[in-house]
């Protein structure tokens, strides 16, 4: 059974002030759990139903279990229909990332996302691609808001994130920079090449100007019929599909 | 000023069975709106801020105009912050495809998209792409849910919309059936021709079987990364991609 100071604790961090308090995020559902278990992230506690039992007798990581009722679940759950569990994960500090960390590969720079489910599904798409990098301007929706936790399905237990001033980020990083702007070079044109930064912009007013200067290489995805722009989650994720997808043919 | 019974009305548009009782829908937002205005689609009555008055001299159709204060926007509206209109739109008869509607062209059919965002944004991505006929199984979501409608950012008034039994319009349109499955062919090395039905399932179980041995070319997106699957919406977006986005180049 939860204790009143543990509901107390857990519903907290539904809000980011409390999350930076105690250094925590939630996490919610035993697969994606799972997948934080398995990775470099350290689970503060997690409490699951008894379903959930079987599955906790060969953890790779020394865990902290509490077992609770759906009830308690409930009143703790940010899901409208909680899964089997909820963990307590700790924040890591964010890694400067150097140019070894960001050579032969293309690695994401989000410019002003804010919607998390966006955010969650850029994750998700990157994960899939094998790009392990983003780079988040500091305006950018947290990536331990639990909607965007929910929304990357696990994959952000493997993508370093890092947030940081763009402008310094993109000048020393020394790579090829293509932005997605809407008078670029058409995409199914362009020769991603190898390694490269991809810029995508806020859902409603793109890429800020004084980044769009640093764009080596500006590309557009040809628009056929008549809606007036793609969401930016399907929009990163047809460029990653043309850079990152084709290069590993 | 509303009255009583045009926001019992209004609220419960919310809901598919008044939908249905009453032959409407809602759009809100007048950038919205102003796409149905300029469509086959019928607006039964807008309701607007006064700031959109000045917008309206000059309509394509005519409309019941009611000019209401943003207090009442906010008692009828679905959205956490209102825009500055709302309008009810009637329902259409669906039509029935042809051959000549399907040929020379892509068109989506989808089994089983139960998520009201992901069909949004699904609608709102063939627009893009200049697919203009989206055939839905009749478990889908229905497109005139107000989530989906929000998630379409107008294309909805530009697509066509059918809701049939996938078997049988496979099965009749005589047209090559590409479908999205885990062990398809490499999309990148697909020539997706000229004209197709492109395949797309449900959130967690994919396409049915049934539908599966009507397929006449699996395909798939090969992943390169660790992420269990792609988001149904962002998968669509990379076939619509590969398929129609070129094939216009």
């Amino acid at each position: 059974m939860l204790s009143k100071s543990q509901i107390s604790l857990l519903t907290s961090l539904q809000h980011k002030k409390f999350r930076r308090e105690h250094g925590l995020f939630l996490v919610e559902g035993y697969k994606s759990i799972s997948e934080f278990i398995d990775s470099h992230y350290h689970i503060h506690t997690l409490y699951h139903t008894p379903d959930v039992a079987p599955k906790l007798l060969k953890l790779s990581q020394k865990i902290n279990l509490q077992e609770i009722s759906l009830a308690d679940l409930q009143k703790v759950s940010g899901l409208k229909t909680p899964a089997d569990a909820i963990a307590t994960v700790k924040i890591p500090q964010f890694k400067a990332l150097t140019h070894t960390d960001l050579e032969n590969k293309f690695s994401l720079v989000l410019d002003g996302i804010q919607d998390p489910g966006n955010m969650g599904t850029i994750i998700r798409t990157a994960d899939w691609f094998g790009i392990t990098n983003i780079i988040c301007s500091d305006d950018c929706v947290e990536v331990y808001n639990p909607k965007v936790v929910q929304a990357t399905m696990g994959s952000l237990a493997r993508i370093n994130v890092l947030y940081a001033g763009l402008s310094d980020f993109i000048s020393n990083a020394n790579l090829p920079v293509y932005g997605a702007l809407l008078n670029g070079d058409n995409i199914y044109n362009t020769n991603f090449g190898m390694e490269a930064l991809l810029v995508m912009g806020n859902e409603g007013n793109g890429i800020r100007p004084e980044i769009q200067q640093l764009i080596t290489k500006a590309v557009t995805i040809p628009r056929i019929g008549q809606a007036e722009s793609l969401n930016v989650a399907i929009a990163t994720a047809i460029i990653c599909s043309e850079a990152a997808g084709k290069s590993y043919k």
